[in-house]
């Protein structure tokens, strides 16, 4: 068959071409969650084709090719965005005169890092902040760190869109970009229901999306203990709902720590104790306080024992433990919900505890002194948390909100709109208080959650929290603004694979294909 | 290898064998969900064996081998009652004298049905009433209609159990059981969002487990019109949120239809009117009333035009094909929340009402006659459905009640307590008046529920609403007792491929699986 040649400059035919329609514009204007600081966009753009569409490492970067986080993101984001592509065998043709007009124009992203660190862990301090230019044939990513490239793709891959004929195109765009809070994080509860292995990396996968970076995995609770301790074996054998099949093997944490790792997100695990520590009591006889009715123990069970020495070198062996497994430097403690009335029956305790008051009246400060300034405050409960905000802060400790963002609780519409809403920084305090609030997290208790409804209900609603924690709030005080932006993004997760609800009527090109 | 002869009587060791452990008892005297009306077991058990399991048609049962609908439950039930088995390939030993001790016992299950009507459609006169005996070797089934059998096959479905060994039992069981109502539907909403094809035939199938009988089907409304139909199909080319991936076939109507129809249940289909039209306007010019800003049309359109003889001429070709498509007996036809604000705008409707005005005032029996007698209306509205309950039927009316399970409105924890309390007769009014009650509907209309959320929406929510229209009220008054039953059943939903969220901390033997 002979090849038709196009007229001179054909192929440039969706170069930086203007558009003039509105349906485009919104795309791209309004097509990036959560919001950037700043994202200037023009009319003009460029399309893409997946044949010559590329990642590379700048000249400059610090980061170059064996970059396991950068490379493993190229690889995911070039599916991302081109998900209908899977090879090149019979696509490209040799470049030579006769056909070179066929060829597509390449469009090449640069990525360029300062320092290096591929293979270490984020952490609190991690910079995310990147720049992002898209112009002619190129983008230029640039930023500090490889965690603040990552967040810099998501972005370009939130900028890609296809037309009607399903060309894929890119507008003409500048962002800058950093995150409000430094920590945006999502608790999962694996206790009151086991969360198989595959729900929590797909709910990694819609964190990265979110441009959440915090995974707190609270993993154990009174009903099951599914950790497998390698130092405490029975922990799990006797607290898991199965000792087999409703665990978390050692090379699961892995898995899961990489797999956040690989998107930028910590994984920091909680221990509650002494409290909701029942699951823990089946594998480690001694450890709980035996409740007492009248002047004999009524059988049951109550919060850690703290009169013993045994649960003190336990606590530390099991913590040295969690703190080699897990990198991140943040473990968190619990210490919520103390159930006082089985202390209170048990004559060891009252005896312990009197004792510890006549030390404690040996000096006023040590109250103030027991939670140690380099502790992190999650102020978790209660509809006034702006109160909690403020005495916490004034206190000097760094705080982080959950309270309004118990998303587990339900309710019929569009109650997205009320995680929204939030203001983390608007309570009585100064400046200096305000800045003490370094993030807040979502939190999904497990009461009425499990694999069955975990993505449904996490996704899209959870987004709101995510845009909160990130963007400029003066920027994004308004819901009905926000909506059709939202609706878009949860369209893209659906077409990403995570089963997102819907937020009101309508339906998405790329629906949820289920079974 | 030599086979080893087993002590004589061996065989037999787990024939109607008592069994004395409680949790035994629990497994079967507590699990079948609905409730039947009258439900004997005892502690003897026999053990069964998929190999010498098998159904059979009764020698005094009109229906036969050739019976569509049973023998598709045969291969159905089959499956369900014993998932993991496959082949038997390998299994089965010829029977000779040295390993006759090895053969399992055979457990014959026979049903009855005393008249045929194996290719027809189950309707709001049809018997579901069934006997079911379980003894040593045998379960004898007797129904009057292959429908009733269906009742009884998932029942002995729901007494099969395994006990630690993977070993399946059924205890002794005698069962008198028949619905409370003959009306006993689900309502989905295919327009807010479509549905795609397997939701609804899983939907079916969960439904057929809960023993719901009827499907409503509001295909239409003002979002979207996904029914492709024959006459007009402008209607879905048009109307549809896309004209080929959001639709249903008259090929997909037919499945569904079928797929019922093999669970003993009816398809009603709604073509809501005249108001909830907007999505038929597109694909019917001239359809709609024209709603008018003062002196001129705005642009806008309302309810369906009562002023133009196309109109009339339209809904009667549309609800022929509905009548012939759908072969129930019913078809509702909506006629809820009518915006009368745009009638009164036009110009051609004001006349058009001032007249039938005129003609009312000559018989001042119309308005009753408006509504015939054999029409069935819904209570769909209100929290004091009661009284309405009351008025309907002092008129004569024959009513169903969906306005307290409208379970499409969530809220946080186990709220299917509440559909568990209603209380469907409970209003004042003579014996007559209650048994115009035909039945209820659960009600999942679609604002916020797509294929992402509908299944753990829907299940065991439902549950709650299905027990309540099969079972004896008085025997199933408590919620706490009718708990661990439910949770079982939520169980066996699971383990039946159905999506189904969890009603409390805790797990299932057989989780979902997920992706």
């Amino acid at each position: 068959m002979p090849v038709l040649p196009l007229r001179s400059g054909e192929h440039r035919r969706c170069h930086m071409t203007r558009v003039l329609t509105a349906s485009a514009l919104l795309n791209q204007v309004e097509g990036v969650w959560p919001l950037p600081q700043q994202l200037h966009q023009s009319a003009d753009r460029d399309c893409l084709s997946p044949q010559r569409f590329s990642f590379t490492y700048g000249r400059d970067s610090a980061a170059q090719t064996g970059c396991s986080v950068l490379d493993a993101a190229f690889k995911r984001y070039f599916s991302i965005i081109f998900p209908d592509f899977t090879t090149l065998s019979g696509l490209l043709m040799p470049e030579n005169e006769s056909n070179m007009y066929f060829r597509p124009q390449p469009f090449v992203v640069s990525v360029s890092v300062k320092t290096r660190g591929c293979d270490g862990y984020p952490d609190e301090d991690s910079d995310e902040s990147y720049t992002l230019s898209v112009s002619e044939g190129q983008a230029v990513l640039r930023s500090v760190s490889v965690w603040g490239a990552l967040r810099g793709l998501e972005s370009l891959s939130q900028l890609v869109y296809q037309d009607d004929y399903g060309t894929y195109f890119i507008n003409k765009t500048e962002i800058v970009d950093f995150p409000r809070f430094a920590f945006r994080g999502l608790l999962l509860d694996t206790s009151r229901h086991y969360l198989p292995l595959y729900a929590i990396l797909k709910t990694l996968d819609a964190m990265a999306y979110s441009k959440l970076n915090v995974f707190h995995w609270h993993i154990v609770d009174d009903p099951s203990f599914p950790y497998q301790s390698r130092t405490f074996p029975d922990l799990s054998n006797k607290g898991a709902f199965h000792p087999f099949t409703h665990i978390y093997t050692q090379s699961d944490v892995i898995r899961v720590i990489e797999h956040a790792r690989m998107r930028g997100i910590r994984v920091v695990p909680e221990f509650d104790s002494p409290g909701h520590t029942q699951s823990w009591g089946k594998g480690q006889p001694g450890l709980l306080t035996p409740c007492y009715k009248g002047s004999v123990p009524s059988g049951s069970f109550g919060p850690v024992d703290p009169t013993v020495d045994t649960t003190y070198k336990f606590m530390a062996s099991l913590l040295k433990e969690v703190k080699f497994v897990f990198p991140d430097s943040y473990v968190h403690l619990g210490g919520d919900e103390v159930s006082f009335a089985c202390w209170q029956s048990n004559p060891n305790v009252r005896k312990f505890m009197e004792k510890m008051v006549e030390r404690l009246k040996k000096t006023s400060y040590v109250q103030k002194s027991l939670i140690p300034q380099d502790t992190v405050l999650e102020i978790w409960k209660g509809a006034k948390y702006q109160t909690e905000l403020s005495r916490m802060t004034q206190a000097g400790h760094r705080v982080l909100l959950s309270a309004p963002w118990y998303i587990n609780h339900i309710s019929y519409g569009q109650d997205w709109r009320n995680s929204y809403a939030v203001q983390p920084q608007n309570f009585s305090g100064t400046d200096e208080q305000k800045k003490l609030v370094i993030g807040g997290e979502v939190a999904m208790w497990g009461e009425y959650v499990d694999a069955t409804n975990l993505s449904p209900r996490l996704w899209p609603r959870a987004c709101a929290a995510a845009e909160r924690l990130w963007s400029n709030e003066e920027k994004t005080l308004n819901a009905d603004l926000a909506f059709p932006r939202l609706k878009e993004f949860r369209c893209e997760l659906l077409r990403r694979g995570i089963q997102a609800e819907p937020l009101f009527v309508g339906h998405c090109r790329h629906e949820y294909d289920g079974l």
